[in-house]
């Protein structure tokens, strides 16, 4: 047996025995052991910190005495010394090994750092992003030897990083000879190696070690908001996430709307497409400054959105997703520049990952979704539902994966609501209606006191009750319906049938009236039977995609619903089974995954693994044209009714009273776009 | 033996059995004989025509019977009415082999066609550009299997033509479902493949069969000026040629004033990028024009020019060129985009090639010269000069190949000379001294007359006389050494010492009054002094470069000289030795190369594996720096001299008698810009 000394890692476990005198780090990397460094053991970037610990390990058979590690030496003294190190670390490249130790390597000095998400139930993205950095020392130009600086360079790399076959863009071309000769032949490089065609390619470069960070965005590119997510792309956290209205919106609000101006008018998708990069070019920007950094410190984007946006995004007239047979220009994982998508705000050299598309009405958002929550790795069946103005549902489980969008059309988001409006302060989002008294209390955003709470009005008076949104109206059919004012077909019954005043004709039919401020001159809220209807049509299309993705795979039931995107987050599990917007499950087992589109959007930014395994999932799912199937007609029609008994059943009545957590659970809500919300309960 | 029908394809001998009925295209194909088709057998891009032949063939033992091949078919009938098909020619996908046959392809229904180049002893050059067309059949969209439209065509280039994993711009999928629904899914596309990083691009898109060609420009980027050759790239053909002053002119007339006032002026370099890239897209619609073809259907263009013109063509600021140790930004070849290099005269897709440069004083334009001389597959020892503001030399054989440039000043261009001017019609190209009477006669650009012959005066009126170029003043020198006018030294004798009143005082020195229209108001040129020093420096630095090649190669001779350039071109090899700008060698091996640089542009357009050739052997060629080098001074010096005997040598009154063809040899004139000047013997 050698009497080389042994070193220990941890957490890792791995351990071997090294020549007295090895550093740290070299040891480390001939055990795989995953300690990160920037500078290549120069002393510089502090990236390979350790802990050694000293003393008897029973466990690892090893005695650590001190001068287990060579001494302090002056390059980490003048690092503490200018940047501080804690107590106890050392830095892997100095400290040599001179007897058996054990050492630590910190979450902080891995490359492979876990980013912890909320949810517990949530995979940890592992970071290995597409771009990292990495210091060099450059050999200088020698004119025996003539070659030119991208080439010594290029060696560099070869020769400090075994990274080879690298190349450079014009403009990173442009500001080479002056950054070398800036950084006296040192400099830090950011490399850009994703799964795409082409050679890891150098995007930007600085003098010496570069120290102010390096970042990326995800963003989530909706018909009605883009949310953006700006990440440190060495650490994996998000450090500011930012919305924005989609500046589309003004050539229409849905989709369909959109493609009929591009097709009604010439030029009117260059329009679209220039309003949208516009708008994301502001959003950078903005959020650059929110988290006090140089936008072009952003050097990696990922965009996930439907196919009408995906399209209008990268200057593609979306006419053909507006008619069968709803044929993408390209459905595949696109690798872009800044530049290619004329974006302006961030890094020019920034590189631009978009997931695939599943199909002309199931776009990288349903793909992002499905990174993030892994039907195909579910040993239940899972149904995943992503509300929006379209709905994208996801059927599977380990043995196969299907897909359907649903027109719902905009009522789940207050549209064609008689009262609706988009969630913003002032809209009711909470309702309970009393199944004796039939009177209603409501909460509106921006105040967490119901209405009928001591407070309440004083809470209000800024934004006054302006009207309802999409998980307000959904809670208001649902209560309807079991406080008895709405029948199984749908119909509000009169005040004579419903035994209250709140019942009010209105032509041949009824509302209820769920807020009256008309004596202040406030509004009278009421929900009218065509809030119904337009719920009714919502929830049916729903329901009718998801017993089409369960006909196909044979099923009658589902083991457990998640319910994904912003809106998703917002509804009430158990109003939402009660309406029959989703199929029959266990209140326990209906979830929510917050912007699970969001949350694939950063995993594809943090993990370029990540993006390989997407591409490869998306062409195994099994597309369902909810357009050309009778079925979907027919599941349509049959799931009109509101079945549920009409008294809150038992099993309801039990189910409400359950803890706050548990309509919670799984949210993962890190991604909700900031804004969070307090539950007190059903 | 096979009773099946026998073919035997000519020229390539190449010969097999095929079952009766197999289309004579499938039998090629499976030969491997090289008989084009962008339809892939559709009968419809009529480039697979072929020739039968029957009666005996006792070289082949082979009888052809009429009806060896299937009877004349409608789509050949189709064909023929509509287009004209030569007689005797058959479609090679539409006749169908019956019995045993004789098939000749004809040369233009060759894939890799041969370019014939003009001058016998240059290699041909084989077509195999980088872009070629492909007509396919794309499966209509289905909503069941929701693949893009780029998919689509994806699996049938792969299907159709066994090429896969394209990928396309976003300005293509712009296009790309109209053009396919245009075409009724059918299709033809420009396909890039080169030597560079990346998967084969999609680069054009048409509907139908596409039919109005394919062009590429090889251009040469010269300080001077900028020479454009727009060649076919189905048949490799150059159909225009031209030229332009390089705009940047202004800003400096030979390269170091340019690096300078990119030194002095903060935006210099980005002033003469804007300047080049606006001459090359003015030249590019001037070439299209003249030949009559849009330029967006220029989809390639290779680019030859030396180190500071590469990179202020890239946008790349030259100022480490202008300073030892000449470090350039990059030396490996480059593949972009037209917008990368913001042209805009082409179409917005074209793939640009860019020759590696070998090092900071021997630029791509030097790699182009060794893509078309090839010096490292010649058995005798070459040595190549191409002759301009700087010289850059060749110099080597199988074993090894040297290079190196120098600094000759722009005095060969008749910059810095007394009288001298550009080489345009007026200018004095020829001079002839008599021995013994010391009387000069002389040639003009523009007229094919000796000033001593009937109606040169007539033939020049136009023009005048206006002064003395490049080519002239060489002439004028070695004349003035052969007839005893300058000595050995260089310098000018007095009309007593030479006999001849031409010789008159100007200060201490004396000129040689070579042209006299003062009595007409026109001008007197004189070759003066320091007409001679600058001449003398010039060829010094040609000759001391040559020979330091010759040091480091160990060799005190060349078996033969090659002068390249345009300027090469037209320079009298035997007053080149006279002057001692050349190294001695028998005047028969001195030859003249023509525009070689663009020559290899050329060869670089149309034949992707040249690439690949030249970054390889650019690799391989040692450089050597003159710059660092002593001894390039001491033979600067020693060099000065004109050490010929005074007069004409009787080696040399010999072969001046020699014939017209041998100043001509091997001269490969086809790429001079169009050019092209009669000689009459010395």
């Amino acid at each position: 047996m050698s009497n080389d000394p042994l070193v220990v890692f941890t957490p890792s476990g791995k351990r071997g025995r090294f020549p007295a005198g090895t550093p740290v780090l070299a040891a480390a990397r001939q055990l795989g052991v995953d300690l990160d460094s920037v500078c290549g053991g120069r002393g510089i970037c502090s990236k390979c910190q350790i802990t050694p610990s000293y003393g008897e390990f029973p466990k690892h058979g090893v005695t650590v005495s001190e001068g287990a590690l060579s001494e302090w030496n002056s390059v980490e003294q003048r690092y503490a010394d200018k940047r501080g190190l804690q107590a106890g670390r050392r830095l892997g490249c100095q400290a040599t090994l001179q007897g058996d130790v054990v050492i630590d390597v910190p979450p902080e000095s891995q490359v492979h750092k876990q980013v912890i998400r909320k949810a517990a139930s949530a995979r940890p993205i592992i970071m290995d992003p597409a771009t990292r950095l990495y210091f060099v020392e450059v050999e200088e130009p020698d004119m025996h030897t003539p070659t030119g600086d991208l080439e010594r360079l290029e060696r560099a790399l070869s020769e400090q990083w075994e990274i080879s076959g690298i190349t450079a863009d014009l403009s990173l071309l442009a500001k080479l000879q002056k950054t070398l000769r800036k950084g006296n032949w040192q400099v830090t490089v950011a490399l850009h190696r994703d799964n795409g065609p082409g050679r890891p390619r150098i995007t930007e470069i600085w003098p010496g070690l570069h120290e102010t960070g390096l970042y990326g965005l995800a963003i989530d590119l909706g018909s009605t908001t883009i949310a953006a997510h700006l990440t440190d792309l060495e650490t994996g956290i998000v450090i500011a996430s930012s919305g924005m209205m989609n500046p589309q919106i003004r050539f229409g609000e849905d989709l369909m709307s959109r493609v009929s101006y591009a097709m009604m008018n010439p030029g009117g998708d260059a329009e679209m497409t220039a309003a949208v990069r516009n708008g994301i070019d502001d959003l950078t920007r903005a959020i650059a400054a929110e988290a006090g950094i140089d936008p072009a410190l952003i050097l990696e984007t990922v965009f996930v959105c439907n196919p009408v946006m995906h399209h209008l995004l990268l200057g593609l007239d979306p006419v053909e997703l507006g008619q069968a047979p709803f044929a993408l220009a390209t459905s595949q994982a696109l690798h872009l520049t800044a530049p290619d998508l004329g974006l302006n705000a961030m890094n020019p050299r920034a590189r631009i990952y978009i997931l695939p598309c599943i199909a002309g009405h199931v776009g990288a958002d349903a793909a992002a979704v499905a990174l993030s929550e892994e039907p195909g790795k579910s040993q239940d069946l899972v149904l995943i539902v992503d509300v929006g103005t379209n709905a994208e549902l996801l059927l599977g489980n380990t043995s196969r994966v299907l897909a359907c969008s649903s027109p719902t059309g905009p009522a789940f988001e207050g549209a064609q609501i008689s009262s609706g409006q988009r969630a913003a302060p002032g809209a009711i989002e909470r309702v309970e209606i009393d199944p004796v008294s039939k009177e209603p209390r409501v909460r509106v955003i921006g105040c967490d006191l119901w209405s009928d709470e001591e407070g309440f009005a004083e809470a209000t008076a800024t934004s006054g009750i302006t009207g309802i949104c999409g998980s307000g109206i959904i809670e208001a059919v649902a209560e309807m319906r079991m406080a008895g004012i709405v029948d199984a077909s749908g119909l509000i019954g009169s005040a004579a049938q419903t035994g209250t005043a709140r019942c009010v004709p209105e032509g041949r039919t009824h509302s209820y009236l769920l807020h009256d401020a008309s004596d202040t001159g406030g509004p009278r809220i009421l929900v009218t039977q065509g809030d119904i209807r337009a719920i009714q049509l919502a929830k049916s299309a729903l329901y009718a995609g998801a017993r089409l993705l369960m006909d196909e795979m044979g099923v009658d039931k589902v083991d457990r619903v998640v319910l994904a995107g912003a809106f998703g987050a917002h509804i009430s599990s158990k109003h939402a089974l009660v309406l029959g917007m989703i199929p029959d499950a266990p209140l326990d087992k209906v979830t929510s995954a917050g912007n699970a589109a969001g949350t694939g959007a950063r995993i594809a930014l943090c993990n370029v693994a990540a993006r390989a395994e997407i591409e490869r999932v998306v062409g195994e799912i099994t597309k369902v044209e909810t357009a050309i199937e009778p079925r979907f007609q027919e599941h349509f029609v049959a799931a009109n009714a509101i079945p549920h008994k009409t008294d809150p059943f038992p099993e309801l009545s039990k189910i409400v009273t359950l803890p706050e957590a548990m309509f919670n659970a799984g949210g993962g809500n890190e991604a909700d776009g900031g804004r969070r919300r307090r539950r007190r309960g059903a």
